[in-house]
């Protein structure tokens, strides 16, 4: 048994987060591609079967009342507010993140005011925030401009009305500060929108205590809510009586049952919902977020950095210099939970290495992306995952 | 035994339909609640198991390929389109109804060009269709005109860019003249948009015979998808390569895998999606949809008035004049799937109801509506639901 092998076990061993796995279904793949799509938790497809079978089959219309499914969409945002460091009131989950950057963009220029005419976008994001970006800039007549989050700083001016940013680089992994990016932005008077998708679960995030005006996230990488689960969207609580939504569907009316042909936005959370919200989906969710119980993301984080790191070292150490580049940054402060791998032919290598029982994902055009969910994933997963790739890439 | 009942009886023994009730979980009680939230399926449960424990908690990422996620929106979308009349590539699922407005009509805005600054709306529609308009009339610098749909031929103008209606009126169950008044629209020179929550699966509504341009529709009253399963948009072929949506998520894109930071929409339907979608859902949908095979709408329209007028007669028999007044039409040509009877204390009776196996529901202030589902109502229940509507209005 080779020296990382021995010491695997004894990272696995020390491991205080180990058991959780056991709150999955998992089988001997090592499975590195939950920053696409997180594990199926354990007890998720029983209380599924209860909703679809008895709250929808035998109770129906009741249901929306008596099963709770109503106010889904809050108690669920409640749910993830402990995970990215906000108070309960303040989530509310529906719609895809796409929809989500939308409202969330929309009612962002129209708090900043007429003055304010430019809005700042992450040019290194992954490209839905861009391209939702910049509708929501022609259709409110602002200017968009696609800067990198190092750039930021130096852009932020008067004309400033918001600056959105991507927490965790989807394709290098690099992590973004903020903290300071956002006190940046509000220096100039913007407001500073996020977006959570491969920060939420692995690392902690902060929203309420460093005063992040809005944020959006998907639930189905780190936080395990299946495929396509719903979005979730953050409008801090001192902001929410100015959320004016470009989506004001029936659902986030003060009075959605009175069917009036006016429009009256509730107060709180809800008013970010749009139409009916999506059941079935919702409390498959609400069900996975069970994992969390009793688990500190301080904890989740260190055994994240722990992960990458020791994959980094069992690369250096199986693979031939020079045979990849790592693009995720060293410092533990710019690193999310994920490594990517920079070599010409990423993409049939990681068909191999899939082949194999090693699932990461590629993409384009040359990135080998490695996902490091630390709920499920253990260190001899990590020492095996970089063996067999450096037997991939020789 | 009266009457009433032997005929009921007669009525079930022809029903052609009448076997279709097995393929729905149902119980004693009367449901006449099918227009806010279908029965379920049987086979529903068998399948979304199977898609939760095999496709997500075992083959997990490989399912967007291997199962066919990836797909889904449009292949489930040719499954609605027998039913509302559309040739296959017309029609994407995804989102909700109130987002899938907003795609439609601000498309619609711009593809009726900068002369046309009127969007008419049915005033007496659901009002998130409102609502919606409101917005996007906002966002595109348009004037929302609210007018009824006896209104509309009166209304157009030069100036209207699109027209927006309900098929079947949610509260009254009018069903409102489509082929008129999308003909109407176009010698006008405007788009026609129809919202088929109301009517799809319950009436032919013949889209592309009619010349229909875009249409919106929930998929969880007639068509049984489940609570808040995802919603449905048809843009017209001959529009497809103009439509121009303000919510470009990246799975509209042409190439959603090149992760571009410059948009290029797909062609066909595909362009109407947003984000990621929702796959739970969106399976539980498509398994729904298997009750329709080999079931003709034609047929199910002709049990669906059989039923109304049916209801109504046991309405006059069992009830004293005068104690309810029916606001849907009499005229066949002029009702839709269900019949909403007014009373000044609707609000009691309903619950009265509810608690002796007859569910239908209340609409504020004093309506109660009674929806017929043909695939699983039979004529005894219909007899059922009035003769104990007229014992609770005593």
């Amino acid at each position: 048994m080779s020296e990382l092998t021995l010491h695997a076990e004894k990272l696995d061993a020390e491991d205080e987060l180990a058991s959780l796995r056991d709150r999955f279904v998992l089988d001997d793949a090592v499975y590195l591609d939950g920053n696409s799509l997180g594990a199926l938790p354990a007890h998720v497809p029983g209380r599924l079967a209860d909703v679809v079978r008895r709250e929808w089959g035998e109770l129906r219309i009741r249901s929306w009342e008596e099963s709770g499914w109503w106010t889904a969409p809050e108690r669920v945002g409640d749910r993830i507010a402990p995970l990215v460091g906000a108070a309960p009131g303040q989530i509310v989950v529906g719609d895809s993140t796409s929809v989500n950057v939308f409202k969330a963009l929309v009612a962002a220029v129209r708090m900043a005011g007429d003055d304010r005419d430019e809005l700042l976008v992450d040019a290194t994001t992954f490209p839905t925030d861009g391209y939702i970006a910049a509708s929501a800039a022609r259709l409110t007549g602002r200017t968009l401009r696609p800067v990198t989050p190092a750039e930021v700083p130096g852009a932020l001016s008067r004309r400033t009305a918001a600056v959105l940013l991507n927490h965790v680089d989807y394709r290098t992994g690099r992590l973004h500060d903020l903290p300071a990016l956002t006190a940046a932005a509000h220096a100039s008077g913007a407001l500073a929108m996020w977006d959570l998708c491969h920060s939420a679960g692995a690392l902690p995030v902060g929203l309420d205590e460093h005063g992040v005006d809005l944020a959006v996230g998907c639930t189905y990488k780190y936080l395990n809510g299946g495929p396509g689960s719903p979005a979730y969207l953050y409008v801090r609580e001192e902001l929410q009586d100015r959320f004016d939504s470009p989506l004001p569907g029936w659902n986030s009316h003060a009075e959605p049952f009175g069917m009036s042909p006016d429009y009256a936005p509730a107060p709180g959370a809800v008013r970010g919902r749009v139409g009916t919200p999506d059941i079935l989906s919702l409390l498959a969710l609400e069900a996975a977020l069970d994992v969390w119980d009793g688990v500190s993301v301080t904890a989740v984080r260190a055994k994240s950095l722990a992960l990458t790191d020791f994959f980094l070292r069992c690369v250096a150490a199986y693979t031939e210099p020079g045979r990849v580049e790592c693009v995720t940054p060293e410092r533990h402060a710019e690193r999310g939970s994920q490594i990517a791998l920079r070599c010409p032919d990423a993409g049939q290598v990681m068909k191999r290495l899939i082949a194999r029982g090693v699932v990461g994902d590629f993409r384009h055009p040359d990135i080998l992306r490695f996902g490091f969910t630390p709920l499920y994933v253990g260190f001899r997963d990590v020492e095996r995952a970089a063996r067999v790739l450096g037997e991939e890439l020789v």
